[in-house]
């Protein structure tokens, strides 16, 4: 109800007997303007908003993406990821059930990434002024000393690892989008990546740049990266892992694998010497047991990503134009 | 555009022509996945979204609102605002000058609470799965030294201060809205409170509470206050202040303006022998010229709000309960 969101008495129950709950902790518990807590050191703040539509998807929903995503975008920055912020923009009729199974996910997402929600806010808009649920999120986290990862930091000689297959969220998400489903195996990514950061950081103290290929896929985050650092990025088809599922998926919808949204992989731009340890330590976690080396990073044609296609050709890959998957973060 | 929000060239393009323009800063302009800046001492951390319908309304905008509403929670902690996060979901079709001009009011408000923007997203949804715009801002601040500012700490004899008067932004807004427009002259209180609180702080580190009374007015604020610190609170309905418009436009819709939405308003719990220092400084303020004490704090009732009414009979005052107005902040 648009009560639920007035700040008044029904919003308080909503607070308490759905949030507070759940998401039980010191912090939250004051229920203070702000969260407060002590901190020292350099400091890692991010923020993303979350639109995905079906608000529920295999392998996930709204909730464990809010929380994966904004973690794993502390975790890019080389943080540690600690406290997140939690934002509902609620439609006026979203059964109470969902809410509920979406909070559920975002506990357990918290969790697994050992972050604690401490602070959050509730609006609830009239029927037809959002669609079910949006969820904001913010974090912060601690960077450790000596890390300085950037994606400015991309340096000629530099590998690019990936650490698994593209597309899985993607196309899990389009799966199940109204009008379009279709039947398929697959389940979404969507994963918190700290540990495995953390993990990475541990074996090497000189990993330059990191980033999730979300939304605009892995072709997009080169890209990014091949900018900012004002280098090329040269990749080769055959070492950027695609299931088979993903494969037909895009086939079918006429859709390239390279610009498909990802939630749980992430690309590490790392010096050569310090790679095969990078390696070593990402095989060993669950999330990265199918990294690879797809390419490295060249001094001439800064900005420019080229492929080396299956069949021996070089193709340049731009930037996602257009939005071929709207609403899938 | 459904691409502007796609994560691609044409929101890389929006991001650097109407975002990175506006709101420049060092930080922001990195474009990683996070901002990373040093900090040491306690932290505040908070967030709001903003869901204000029509998104521009007398004495503001939605962009003015969402800097100054986490500005203000930040403050009401006691801390000194720093960095805010910025997020947008925009309906397709939004006309690129009314985001512009939002972006402008986000960076004039920004400036004048002396805070900068340093992470944000942009998301965009079909037509119909929004409303216009929402906006989600996080920020940070830092609690000086000696500063215990809770909901919890009210105790039995403090003063309550009321920084001026109540209902301003609620009505304003509603004067604008699709199918109820009327003629005011009124304008939102709208405004950052940050300078305020510092001066308060400035002349007694010893206030016990600070709130600022939005969604749900000056009635339910006060209601948390009572029930967060298990006290009850005493006030004088003749020492509120509220405009004639804001009684006139309360009298012709059947609303109290007690729980009519504040936006640059601050409640103050304050103990006696402090009380004559902080008023004396808040009314040197150009956002507390108007504050006066408008009762007190008591141990009888715990969580019971009663007002004396200029009848000098005694009215208890419950929290917001439904909501009167729904999208006002």
């Amino acid at each position: 109800m648009l009560a639920h969101g007035s700040g008044g008495k029904l919003a308080h129950e909503l607070v308490e007997s759905s949030f507070l709950k759940a998401l039980a902790n010191p912090l939250l518990a004051k229920l203070d303007d702000s969260a407060v807590f002590n901190f020292s050191g350099r400091l890692a703040f991010t923020t993303d908003s979350y639109v995905v539509s079906p608000i529920f998807f295999p392998g996930g929903d709204i909730g464990k993406l809010a929380v994966c995503g904004t973690v794993n975008d502390l975790a890019m920055s080389g943080a540690k990821p600690l406290y997140l912020s939690l934002s509902f923009i609620i439609e006026e009729g979203l059964p109470q059930g969902e809410l509920s199974q979406v909070v559920d996910s975002i506990q357990k997402a918290a969790q697994e990434a050992g972050v604690e929600i401490v602070t959050g806010d509730t609006k609830v808009v009239h029927r037809g002024s959002a669609d079910k649920l949006f969820i904001n999120t913010a974090g912060v986290g601690i960077i450790p000393e000596g890390v300085d990862i950037s994606g400015n930091n991309a340096r000629s000689g530099d590998k690019v690892i990936l650490s698994g297959a593209i597309g899985d969220h993607g196309i899990a998400v389009l799966s199940r989008r109204e009008g379009l489903s279709f039947s398929t195996q697959l389940e979404s990514d969507c994963a918190p990546l700290g540990g495995l950061v953390a993990d990475m950081l541990a074996a090497s103290s000189n990993i330059h740049s990191l980033r999730d290929p979300t939304r605009g896929g892995l072709a997009t985050t080169l890209n990014e990266l091949a900018k900012q650092s004002r280098v090329s990025i040269r990749i080769e088809e055959e070492k950027v892992l695609v299931r088979d599922e993903v494969l037909a998926a895009c086939e079918m919808l006429g859709f390239d694998p390279l610009y498909v949204a990802n939630e749980g992989k992430l690309v590490a731009i790392v010096p050569p010497e310090d790679t095969d340890k990078v390696l070593k330590v990402m095989r060993e976690n669950h999330y990265g047991k199918e990294a690879a080396i797809i390419g490295e990073v060249r001094a001439e044609h800064p900005g420019r990503v080229v492929m080396k296609t299956c069949l021996g050709s070089s193709r340049i890959i731009d930037m996602l134009v257009g939005d071929i998957l709207p609403r899938i973060c």
